[in-house]
């Protein structure tokens, strides 16, 4: 297990890149079929007539694969949990099975909370490649993250 | 079934309502295990621990289910699937299990695709309420939509 990581441990313009996973069709499809059952997210028949020629994720698994990918992949496992305010994505290209992915980003921005003092706020930006190192997405998102009752002084 | 929808039957400022479906303990769980396990996701033992005082749901299955809303909840059944192009999404307050969701929303922009005149992108706000009619999140996204080959001219 990794140290767990306070709001005071960030520093803006912090770059983390994770390890790789990959996007197995079994995997796809299951999540599709369950949030997304789309013809070309579930079906590999029927995928070949859509306009990606094949199978493709649904985006909605490449964004939490992506916030998983940053607390178990980068380190980042933040004390007391994770939890996301805002997210803007946006998806570049089809993600399809087999594919490995991972993430690359950055830190761009933490404020303290001015009504509840034992957290932050934390904005981080990230690109989630194939292995290719083609973007497939990419995301700002701002979390919620605690500080260090040691550290706050 | 319902009718299929092509990026001509729609207008800016058309409003919709979907359905409500109910966020079971089991399906917040079984989301979370696979795809964003942490404790206040997956344990309600230790979730009461956690600032939420119990389990909560993952922002990524009311994202998906919210998506899944439009599509199936509010009678937008896009011919030829819809993509995601990007989102802007906003989680205001908990998901907890047995809440009941619903969306509602309006079309804020539509723009045909300079590039291939087969298709078109659609802009949409909404927000996904409980059943005490609190915001639980709110999205706005641009989706990719395909135009009836009959009224292209």
């Amino acid at each position: 297990m990794s140290k767990l990581v306070y709001f005071d441990d960030l520093v803006v313009g912090q770059r983390f890149e994770s390890s790789s996973v990959e996007m197995t069709e079994e995997s796809l499809i299951r999540f599709s079929r369950e949030n997304d059952p789309q013809f070309f997210h579930v079906d590999p028949e029927a995928a070949k007539e859509s306009m990606f020629g094949g199978l493709i994720g649904s985006g909605w698994q490449t964004g939490a694969l992506t916030l998983r990918l940053l607390l178990e992949g980068c380190g980042l496992s933040f004390a007391g949990g994770v939890v996301g305010m805002d997210a803007h994505i946006s998806w570049k290209r089809p993600v399809r099975p087999g594919d490995c992915l991972h993430i690359e980003g950055e830190i761009t921005k933490l404020r303290t909370s001015r009504s509840q003092p034992d957290r932050g706020f934390v904005t981080f930006r990230a690109t989630t490649l194939n292995g290719d190192e083609e973007a497939v997405q990419t995301i700002e998102a701002t979390m919620l993250a605690f500080r260090d009752p040691a550290r706050r002084g």
